[in-house]
């Protein structure tokens, strides 16, 4: 396939991270818009391209727009970022947001959903990330899943409905579990233990379900309904009235599923 | 140093992991009481022991004794389990009881906690797994020390009020982030999508742990505080009331602990 001469518009975790494979794989990135300077010309300059902070100076010459802003940012600068540019290909990276959303402001689009964490200072392997792709018309799809396919391996199309799905999934089994790692982390700083004691768990933890469905691989005190634990755990978390309510809530929902 | 002769009282998860690895390790168990035959008999042709459903038929004359029971079945036990048997070397393996619940059924006691959540039908590798070591007199504290050195690079000694923090943390940080894969496998299952796509994920949130504090490592809506997405989720989960609350709670926790 031909690398699209492409422009991004936004530069977070997720679209450091794209723009940064894209470029390793010999794509031509024309320019990075960010409302920050800083956040626009680091990441220009790691993919040899231009930059600029004003959405006004948007290149219109691009075949490809990848956006990739916070969910109210985009659906705000939506009519200001395509005008002139309408006849381009346009995708966005969220989970959360329908293709129709680019209804009346593009004549070509899509999607192009990522299903991982990023952050700027960890590259991540792209080899191994699903890539959740729809399009309004069908050549695009088919361009936008090859594209997709010299990135990574785990290509694969989805309605909204599905990725907005996958998105809230992808919520708990990451948003919410690195909060889980952070409270037993202040936790255990409060007794002067380091967090590292808990790695190999956490590490067989994710590793387990790999193997058996996660409802198989449960254990601890809920799923035994070892009602002495659960209770002493409950008061040694009196200081903390919300950790203790998530302590409750997430109990009670373990027991349920279970039994 | 000299391997003990263990007697195995209790026959579950952790019981069955720590006695192979023993045994493996060139350790003499000499019998496993469950009080389900099937687990027992189990266990015991495992690692070359006899075995028994009766706590009167406990062999009286080895070294070491290593109860793993369900808490309240061990603090309903313990006057039976250790009779006759007070000069030997006691130790439990649980987080959450105190070495004290020994006082008055034996004079040479401890705990032995392993950090890691264990199935009977996966075996997992010893010498990664941290091992926090208790004993009321020194001599076995250092005993203890040196046959935990044996199967892990991980011994640490701990009293018994760090154990319980550190027991506390890791239901967080591992009973919950199951049961939150557990709950992102079900939504994922109501839409006819395959768990499997959430792996990589997973791993990736694990990893970054190992790299930056969990604080700083959190993404997603509720640390960039997108009340678009989390409104949309929350409604998402209209139909599962108990779920839809954890998500609210969940996110609160992670704004308020991130701003």
């Amino acid at each position: 396939m031909s690398r699209a001469d492409i422009v991004f518009v936004g530069a977070g975790n997720l679209a450091t991270n794209l723009a940064k494979a894209l470029y390793r794989n010999g794509f031509h990135i024309l320019q990075v818009y960010s409302r920050t300077e800083l956040s626009a010309r680091t990441l220009a300059k790691a993919v040899q391209a231009d930059y600029t902070t004003q959405l006004h100076e948007l290149y219109t010459g691009a075949s490809l727009y990848i956006v990739s802003l916070t969910d109210s940012a985009f659906v705000e600068l939506l009519p200001e970022i395509t005008t002139g540019k309408e006849h381009a290909l346009w995708v966005h990276t969220a989970g959360s947001i329908s293709m129709s959303v680019w209804e009346g402001y593009a004549k070509r689009y899509g999607v192009l959903y990522p299903l991982q964490t990023f952050s700027k200072q960890r590259e991540v392997d792209f080899r191994n990330i699903p890539l959740f792709i729809e399009a309004i018309n069908r050549e695009d799809a088919e361009y936008l899943k090859s594209l997709a396919a010299i990135l990574s391996d785990k290509v694969y199309e989805a309605y909204s409905e599905q990725r907005k799905n996958l998105h809230l999934a992808a919520v708990f089994a990451c948003n919410f579990v690195n909060h889980l790692y952070a409270l037993s982390a202040s936790l255990l700083e409060k007794h002067r233990l380091s967090f590292d004691v808990l790695l190999p768990l956490i590490d067989e933890t994710a590793r387990k379900v790999h193997e058996q469905p996660p409802k198989d691989a449960q254990t601890g005190p809920a799923v035994r309904y070892d009602k002495n634990v659960i209770d002493k755990h409950v008061s040694m978390l009196a200081g903390e009235p919300e950790v203790q309510e998530i302590y409750r809530l997430l109990s009670e929902s373990i027991h349920k599923n279970n039994s």
